[in-house]
């Protein structure tokens, strides 16, 4: 199965144009004021002097997700000159900046040329992926080629270093991401080279010697522990490990080898099975920000980075190429509405490191009596507008502008539809309109025209139990299919509230319900419901009264419940004293937009 | 009001001369043999040399505290000859290495003779307290007064070097004791000197200059935060805080200082009403051993450290003897049947440092998926022989030692009986017979002869809604009032398993409640329930099974609840698939006395 080229997707009205727009009209320009502020794009312009602000090694890689973002826009669009103007001028530094050898990291170069390739952990190769993969876009996108001529001269570097000469002092790195890249680079120029390359790294990983006292974490924290074809479970920082994930089953498909694909499987199970979240955030452990033990999966102490998110959003799209499964695209979707769109504010200018599912105010306070250095970790109860590791928002900015990317895909001479919203795709083998308010109404309206494609596959939600389908159809691995011959389909997923429930295992959400509207996970948060959030129970059996579609394009909905009495002192015989009210839940993703409040997206069952 | 000499009371038969007796034969035997094998009395042998084993800043005090032990056994007993040996020789290496100026500590002396009163968290007067409260007591059981001439010698060098020359570089201790032990001092040697000194090392408490930098902790960790008279809030390490305010309320009592006095209410108050887990543990982060803020009592990731329990015993009773109020006394009785018992293994030789109301073996090894360095702290799912520190088995021994001083009070003339259990009470004042099954039975049945005291009170128990008395009685501030003419009073409170809910406050029992009978909070194990605990929900309305007494002197429940379905994967729509089983309970303090298991205190409601 084959991406279908994201600038041929055009978002037109809805929910989906709402969120584009906002990411290329606001959240862009935000990111990159504050990363001019913090001194992250005067690193890779190469004008660190002493005493002024210093480069970071994660800085080059901050900077090229959001040129990146920049290139899918103009892929897309076409314009932004200004942008334009700024990558250019910052090509020209690194090119007057890039060692003969062809080394490229601004924070090397600057701070500290004695030591390149000489700390697994120092985030080189991390930072080059992210400039190939910039560099590609910029390249497609523009035409002007000398960013990614620079890349090559670097990816040459690092194939002497690693794999023609070893004079780099590890074998593989300690943040993956230039397996993807290098698979990326093949894709463009068609040079094997790079994909032997990613293949090297991919299947160097806990196999070739590695200094290890140069790390301060394990094995398992970087996926080095036992070579990676025979993972079995999902261990360590959870943005690493997605990111290679997406490499090993990206480059499964390329090379056909089911060996790898099936340790992608196994992974991606036990992630699904055992350790995501309902939101699709990934990542428990704040101290690893990664995987812990199976159905570990705490609210308040949680931690779900967003670009673990967004990694599992690309693993999972890798994963769907290899392997027409709709669970693949339903994991998407439940990422999308929810632990993708937390990750950011409403006005699209403030930013989630951490998805939490539950803000308690009063336990963050509990850390200024503990002592100081054994603090227990929790979320940040606001988004902020910039971070000093500040790897999301700019991760944001470019799945955002190639958004597109995750709503089709080509299976062989079929055309399949994984997401919904108002857009047209208009390539060479078709001309398709979508019409739908969804996620706040199930109704898809399908307008085709100049279709050369065979079948279509229309995706059935994962939490839909009724639809209707205005045409004849079959049904096929979830998907709805219909013929080539149709113009006009309109598909009727019934949308209605729903509680859904954890597997019995999962400590941490024991006698409580998420109430859900289609994909769209909802929460209390205490401003709205006066009470502690936990002294609040819903009543399952009782009607939701379902909202109209409010100033962040989505319904509010309202539950009946119960809240317990309070009392003095800390306890007495239980009563059966608990108070009838109404229980006001939002999306979880527009939690944090207003004052800080308690929020809690597992409720009590009354 | 004052005590009434322990040694007068003997337990006859029945729950509490179990636990009294297991304590002297067994307990106080092994936690001798396990501190000889540690080196602790070789500490206080003075025989280190170098290579050998260590001594340890704390190992005076467990030492003591195993001395004050066996004091208040021979006090209460006689006898005792082989473990009066093992004192007297410790005294003469005590006196031959008592420094001239009167100076006497094991790990000071022998390892950093230049460091004397050097550093304020080093423990000098912590151990210096409890090697007076064991010599006073020894003094008093025995009529040997070298030991006690020895800690005299010690004071007089203490008020020169803290009070009068204030050549020590600090002015109060980091880790209170010596405190109350200088009150019992001056009690015991009516010197009105020792008074003074622990008025000093109270009021000088947050206000005498101190050498900050010579601690790791924070103000309020150490209750220095303030002058103690201005405290308002329990905070800091539970056992520093609760040995403080129990000299706080010896010293109230001692002085008539209703200022002080209302200090002390204030943080019994506070703690009562928003730190304290329904077992009377206090102290719930790991991280300080201490309080954090209110409602914070998490069952998984708790303290509750022994030592506490018992300075909060301590304290309570110290108060009690301010005030005559019942409050006092239901805690105790709170504290005694739960986070006191739990402490100590069904056969007394193995021990909690923490006593936490919840084990999930499965989170206990989501540790090693964790960064080794960031651990989260779960309290040890089985209790172990002895500790790195191990302050909690010889404080075990010297409370169950003394513990008929618990079960009554002189009121002027009048006589409060606080506990129950069956036993007797014989002093020049009363011949009293108590015989009940209590806490397996709610029927106390009292005999009493040659009585010259005026009215007697029965505390009612805080559990206890109805109850019959055979003779006419009054009730006064919770306690049934006897007149002295009663010869033979049976008195029912009548014992009936009933369920405890929380404050609506404390997030971590939310919809949760934990099941009693009488004075004692009971627990699931999950050897005795196959399915994951937090998977079970009781059913509050149906009729508890009550069991015999068992093996430990004590009954099992069993109710009537559900258990959720299993199902594969993580997340799906919420069904009403619980099915009905049976729930079986065992005393909270009988936990972990098998293999490995989980264990909940606080159960859903089903």
């Amino acid at each position: 199965m084959e991406n279908i080229d994201f600038s041929k997707i055009k978002f037109e009205s809805g929910f989906w144009k709402y969120r584009y727009d906002l990411n290329k009209k606001v959240t862009l320009k935000h990111v990159y004021e504050q990363f001019e502020k913090s001194g992250r794009f005067d690193s890779l312009r190469f004008r660190y002097k002493e005493g002024g602000s210093m480069p970071h090694i994660y800085h080059d890689s901050d900077v090229a997700k959001w040129m990146e973002a920049v290139a899918y826009l103009i892929a897309a669009e076409g314009g932004y000159q200004e942008e334009q103007l700024v990558i250019d001028s910052l090509v020209i530094d690194m090119e007057k900046n890039q060692l003969d050898n062809g080394y490229l990291n601004s924070y090397y170069i600057q701070i500290e040329p004695d030591k390149i390739f000489e700390n697994r952990n120092a985030h080189e190769l991390y930072c080059a992926g992210h400039l190939i993969e910039a560099a590609i876009a910029y390249d497609k996108a523009t035409g002007k080629s000398k960013f990614l001529k620079l890349m090559l001269k670097y990816v040459d570097f690092i194939e002497q270093a690693f794999i023609t000469e070893k004079t780099a002092k590890f074998s593989t790195p300690g943040h993956e991401e230039i397996e993807l890249a290098l698979i990326k680079l093949y894709e463009h120029t068609r040079d094997k080279k790079y994909l032997d390359m990613a293949k090297f790294f991919i299947d160097g990983r806990g196999v070739l010697e590695e200094p290890w006292e140069s790390l301060s974490f394990n094995l398992k924290q970087i996926q080095s522990e036992m070579p990676v074809r025979e993972l079995i479970l999902a261990e360590g920082h959870a943005v690493r490990a997605t990111y290679l994930y997406t490499g090993m089953a990206e480059l499964a498909r390329k090379e056909n080898d089911k060996e790898l694909l099936d340790a992608c499987k196994r992974v991606y199970e036990d992630i699904v099975n055992k350790k995501m979240y309902v939101t699709g955030g990934i990542g428990s452990a704040p101290s690893s920000e990664g995987f812990t033990v199976s159905y570990d999966l705490p609210n308040l102490e949680g931690y779900s980075e967003s670009c673990a998110a967004i990694g599992f959003i690309l693993f999972a799209h890798a994963m769907q190429k290899n392997e027409f499964s709709v669970q693949y695209a339903h994991l998407i979707e439940r990422i999308m509405y929810n632990g993708l769109l937390s990750s950011t504010s409403i006005d699209g200018k403030a930013f989630f490191y951490e998805n939490s599912l539950e803000i308690h105010l009063e336990s963050i306070g509990k850390e200024t009596s503990r002592l100081p250095n054994k603090r227990i970790h929790f979320a940040k109860p606001q988004r902020s507008e910039v971070f000093s590791c500040s790897c999301c928002p700019p991760n944001i900015n470019r799945i955002f502008a190639r958004l597109g990317d995750l709503f089709f895909l080509e299976k062989e001479n079929d055309l399949v539809i994984n997401q919904f919203g108002a857009l047209t795709l208009v390539n060479d083998k078709i001309k398709l309109k979508m019409t739908t308010d969804y996620p706040n109404d199930g109704k898809i309206c399908i307008k085709i025209a100049d279709n050369t494609y065979g079948k279509i596959y229309v995706r059935i939600p994962e939490w839909c139990d009724h639809y209707s389908v205005s045409v004849n159809y079959n049904v096929e691995n979830g998907y709805i299919v219909l013929s080539n011959s149709e113009n006009l389909v309109e598909i009727d997923f019934k949308m209605h509230p729903y509680f859904v429930e954890s597997n019995p295992n999962v400590r941490s959400n024991a006698g409580r319900v998420a109430l859900c509207y289609g994909p769209t996970v909802y929460c209390l948060e205490r401003i709205d419901n006066h009470y502690p959030l936990n002294a609040l129970s819903v009543d399952v059996k009782k009607e939701i009264q379902v909202g109209n579609v409010c100033d962040y394009h989505m319904r509010n909905l309202v539950s009946f419940g119960k809240v317990d009495e309070n009392f003095n002192g800390l306890y007495r015989k239980a009563k059966d004293s608990a108070m009838e009210t109404e229980l006001y839940f939002r999306p979880y993703w527009t939690f944090a937009n207003r004052e800080k409040s308690d929020m809690l997206v597992w409720i009590r069952k009354a």
